[in-house]
């Protein structure tokens, strides 16, 4: 757990106060309260890994030298901007999924008075990113790089979405389209870029890095981004819902999972076709069908042997990292992923 | 009609080919089909007013000096810009709305197939204009204030769509709410700020200018654009159809209208009781009623009152404006609108 939790907590106070009070905007109490309301119930409600993960890689940049409380507050800042990024795609996401509860309550969309409004709230946390970052990095050296860094991987978050839609399509469900490339493709710019690049070069940025100088850094972070999606979509299937504390719906709902694209390239004509008849519906025997196929093909062992191997190529690419520093910043984000339950 | 229509027009497609190019992103077939589509059926179908006036403007900020291809070029892109936003608000706008059709089209959301994933889509709009902008000036000394521009008029519009949604919040239909000072808010916020102060404020930057010097020209500009909106709200209901090429629907759709704001204002209780009685209703007999209400208030002889004193102050405060060139601006976007019937 990061030492800077409650720090960190405090500074979202901060941020929210001066959103309430931009002057670029002139509110009205009404519209004051309704992005209160909607920050506090979007924003801050989540594991906060992300937003956590710019300090602590902040501070291993710095190789253990004290933080000022100036650059506690910067990182925290632009830890928060993820936090927003996250809220924003979350709020969509939900409506465009249709989807009935988000963090143990029900998503923001379905509240009583909100419906279609929620469309505008997820503009607005997005809108709130480059707020904040003009309020506290307008005078910074690296402003319009850390502008053109929100920009590109919202970009790319976007884009992979949009694949993912397409592939998902109601209707269509078609599951010749799935195949590892395109399960490697969703994941890498749906999810890679913001939740494990974006956090590690808002800390290079601040620590005064110039990022073209890190392809290397980027892809080693897309990597285990990818490995942590396949965890995630493993333990869907197979971790236990009291620790990972929900219900894994993804063969009812004909996500391309690393599991279905992984059955349909070990199994045989006979598999397959199980798989197509039985694949995204949300009839008990159907995927009770399903899960015993993907046990017949052993994708627990080759879950296992995925995740070894991904680990030790991962820890082979961080040890020629020239630089001991970045070196400790990605693998304490192995560490924290690698072989987890939850 | 501006002379620089057919070079805009072609503008677009070498845009539209880039996009469809990024590098940043990973393209399946599918996936760029559908973004060619999506732009093709959303982003060139307006008046194209908006991205036109950048070069127009341009021009004569340049006092008649002949404009090379490449300024040409990048005031178009500019433009193109502001047209890519138009389009990722009036894709969402229509979805919150429920809306059926726009610009003489099925909105797109609700073509087959398309539904929820018209949300990415307004989402993957607006992140092409930072891929727009980063393309072809990254390198201009002025990139991080056009950044700074297009993320502040986005906050601005998404603002004001937030009073507006929140204030004809259906079922809290609540006429006290309506007042003069809320409907200048909204307007100022959701129209004034996008589609007057934006295009002129690109063509200010692209000229070299700084924009902190031209708060006079922002002011009277959203004056401008206050005044457009209230020739919208009386065309609705006053305006010929034919004209206007659509059936106005504010008094059914309990719009914050101009005209309603008025007869509140100008009305004795039992007028103002009828009001609360038949605005926001679908019935014929109610819309009538209200139409009756804002003849007897002579709300067209108060418009066209409005109109004049507007036309009047506005000219006046372009005449005080140091700068030829900057009146010259300003003089050609009041003169397209003083008086329009569409």
């Amino acid at each position: 757990m990061s030492e800077f939790r409650s720090k960190f907590l405090e500074v979202y106070s901060v941020l929210k106060s001066e959103l309430l009070h931009d002057s670029t905007f002139e509110f009205t109490d009404d519209s004051r309260q309704w992005v209160e309301r909607m920050l506090d119930y979007n924003v801050p409600g989540g594991k906060l890994n992300r937003g956590l993960s710019v300090i602590d890689s902040y501070k291993l940049l710095k190789q253990g030298e004290k933080l000022s409380d100036d650059e506690v507050f910067l990182a925290s800042a632009l830890g928060w901007c993820i936090e927003w990024l996250q809220a924003y795609f979350l709020v969509l996401d939900d409506i465009m999924d249709n989807s009935v509860t988000r963090r143990g309550q029900p998503c923001w969309f379905r509240l009583p008075k909100i419906g279609m409004i929620a469309v505008n709230d997820g503009i607005m946390l997005r809108n709130h990113i480059p707020r904040i970052l003009k309020n506290h990095f307008r005078k910074k050296p690296y402003y319009v790089d850390l502008l053109d860094l929100f920009n590109e991987v919202e970009f790319q978050t976007a884009s992979g979405q949009m694949i993912d839609l397409i592939t998902t399509l109601e209707g269509e469900k078609d599951l010749s389209k799935y195949s590892l490339p395109l399960h490697h493709r969703i994941v890498q710019y749906k999810t890679a870029y913001y939740s494990f690049y974006l956090p590690v070069a808002c800390a290079l940025l601040m620590a005064g890095e110039n990022l073209d100088n890190h392809t290397d850094v980027k892809n080693i972070l897309i990597e285990m981004g990818i490995y942590f999606q396949v965890q995630d979509d493993y333990l869907d299937c197979f971790g236990h819902p009291d620790v990972i504390g929900k219900i894994g719906t993804d063969i009812e709902d004909f996500k391309c999972s690393w599991l279905v694209v992984k059955a349909l390239e070990l199994g045989d004509e006979k598999q397959k076709t199980l798989l197509h008849e039985n694949y995204g519906k949300a009839d008990k025997d159907c995927v009770a069908k399903v899960k015993e196929l993907y046990k017949a093909l052993n994708l627990e062992g080759v879950f296992v042997e995925f995740e070894s191997k991904s680990y030790n190529r991962l820890i082979k690419a961080i040890e020629v990292h020239p630089s001991g520093a970045v070196q400790a910043v990605l693998k304490s984000f192995l560490a924290k992923i690698y072989k987890r339950q939850k």
